[in-house]
C-alpha cells in the first residue's frame, strides 16, 4: 500500500507541481484547469480516466464545461501519497 | 433562447424524472447516479458528453469513482427550462 | 509474456466466447458488435479503451457509426492467448 | 442535403487538407493518424468523436493502439462533401 508522505515530502512534490495546491483542511492537492472549451476539457478527461483505470487511481474531479477542478488524496492511506503525485505529474502533461 | 419553465410546469417535470430533486436555494436539478465501478461511470459520461455536445447543453458534474453527481440549469435563462429536462431524461435512459 | 494457446484450448476457448470467430489465414479472434446509433458505439468503445489501457493489451478495431468489428490477437506472442479471451470476454459483457 | 463537391472543388480542398489522399477508386478521402501511445491516440478519438455528433456526421475509422486511420465521405450524398471536409479540417486541428 502506498505510503503517505512526510510533511517535508509533501511540500516538496507540491511546490514542484505547477498549478497545484493543498486544500485547506485536508490531506489533499488541488488544482483548476482551465480549457478552450467542452471538447477540449472532455478530451482532457478522457486521457486522465485512461491513465487513472491503469494506475487504479481515481480523481476526485468537477467539470463544468470548460474547466475541471481536480482535488487528490489516497484515502487507503489518509492523505497524500506518491501516487497522487504521479497523477498530478500525468495531468500537467497531458494539459499540455 | 429556452424559456424558463413556470413554476408549475418544473414541478410537473421533475415529478416525471425519476430519481432528480430540486436544488436548495437555486433554480436547478440535481441526481447522483451511482455505477458498479469507474468504468461504467466514465462509460456514462462518455455517453452524456456526446449527448450534452450535440444539444450544446453541458451539465456540472462531479465524479468520484462510481458515483456522477449531477446539477443542470440553464445559465442563459437564469433557471430551468426544457433542455434541462431533455437532458435529464436522456441521462435516466443512458444510466439504464 | 503470455503463451499461446494450443489448438484445442483455442477452440475451446472461442466456443465459449458468444459472437466470436476465428479470422481465416490468421491466429486471431474478430467479432462485429451492433448498437442503436454512435452514441452506444462510442460508449461502448470508451469502457473497452479503460479496460485496454488496464490490461495492457489492445484491440484493432473499426467503427463505422454503429458497428465496432473488432479483432483480437498477442503480437508478441504471434497468436491467440489468454489475454485475447480475457477482453473478448469482457467486450461482450460490456456490450451487454 | 450538403452537395457533392465539384471535381475542382474536390480536388482544391484536399490540396489544402495537410495529410489527407484522395481514396483510390472510390469518392472518399483517408489520413493515417500516428500518435505517441494508446492514450493519445483514444483522446484524439474522444474529441473527434464530440465533433462527429455535433455534425451528425461519422468517420469510418480504425484504431491499432497509437494509429488511427480514417476515411470520410458523404454516404447521401454518394461522394465528398464540404461537411468531409470540415470534419477533416476539425480533425487536423484537434491532432494539433
Amino acid at each position: 500500500m502506498a505510503q503517505r508522505l512526510t510533511d517535508g515530502a509533501r511540500r516538496s512534490a507540491i511546490a514542484g507541481l505547477a498549478g497545484w495546491s493543498e486544500v485547506p483542511g485536508r490531506e489533499a492537492i488541488q488544482k483548476s484547469f482551465k480549457f478552450r472549451d467542452f471538447n477540449e476539457a472532455f478530451g482532457f478527461m478522457s486521457r486522465v480516466a485512461l491513465v487513472a483505470e491503469r494506475m487504479d487511481h481515481h480523481p476526485e474531479w468537477r467539470n463544468v464545461w470548460n474547466t475541471v477542478e481536480v482535488v487528490l488524496s489516497t484515502h487507503d492511506a489518509g492523505g497524500l501519497t506518491q501516487r497522487d503525485v504521479d497523477l498530478a505529474t500525468r495531468m500537467n502533461e497531458i494539459a499540455g
